[in-house]
């Protein structure tokens, strides 16, 4: 319900989930830290204010926005989000953790595949007022990023 | 781990699930629009925004974050503020929803006890550049925003 793909979208995370990297996704595979059958989670394409290299999850199969989330995915990005979150206390020595998950254009949701970030926070980084402050990353960038993540993924 | 609750902390959520209404908690009883035996849903205390009349979902037991919330309670987490952002749709006839939840004061976290914001988001907005902007709300203000999603909300 609610719904704002496009006709003939050419969805960036389901190329990812199937291991393809093309003009059509700026995701690489080398961004992807867990994976399992049912979401996996990777470093954002787009880095955000101070707070470089966040992560998100997401479903492997298509859901448009949190609306349409069947139970099973919903609990296993939450169980997922709390492991990346600690994850990041320990990579990256952030001082908190932030999330946020957007629906539809009007809470500017640009990838129309369910998303939940995870953003690292450090004491005074301003985040809030930095939000509008998104610039393409570069892949080598994401790759350490996601490296160290996985190296640290604790099993759930 | 990681927590930061000072000690002898009144818990104002706490408080809220007990019953209590006192000079500890800004949270009244009518704010609470939904509960069942493990979590709770209420409109936020404070306003944000242009987007006054947000709502949290909050365990009843007290965990402060993410990193300490159980699977059960996660789980019923995001399963009620999925049916809270699609009364939301229904009953603000808002254009998007936003979820966003605090981890440590990094974060922006006051309240020491877990709770996952719930936005109504509006076209233009401008909301992610208004994240400072928060006032306390006044009880009568929150009143008519819970009546109105306590009558909208699904059962699940």
């Amino acid at each position: 319900m609610y719904n704002h793909v496009p006709k003939n979208y050419e969805c960036p995370i389901c190329l990812a989930v199937a291991g393809v990297e093309n003009e059509d996704t700026m995701i690489k595979q080398d961004d992807i830290f867990y994976r399992d059958d049912l979401v996996m989670a990777l470093i954002n394409s787009k880095f955000v204010g101070n707070n470089p290299g966040h992560a998100i999850v997401v479903p492997l199969k298509h859901y448009e926005n949190l609306y349409d989330l069947p139970e099973k995915e919903a609990n296993k990005i939450i169980k997922v989000a709390k492991a990346v979150a600690i994850a990041m206390k320990r990579v990256r020595k952030c001082d908190g953790v932030m999330i946020q998950q957007n629906n539809e254009p009007a809470s500017e949701q640009h990838a129309f595949h369910y998303h939940m970030h995870i953003f690292p926070r450090f004491n005074d980084d301003g985040l809030l007022n930095k939000l509008s402050d998104v610039r393409v990353s570069k892949s080598e960038e994401r790759r350490i990023f996601a490296a160290a993540l996985r190296e640290h993924f604790m099993p759930m």
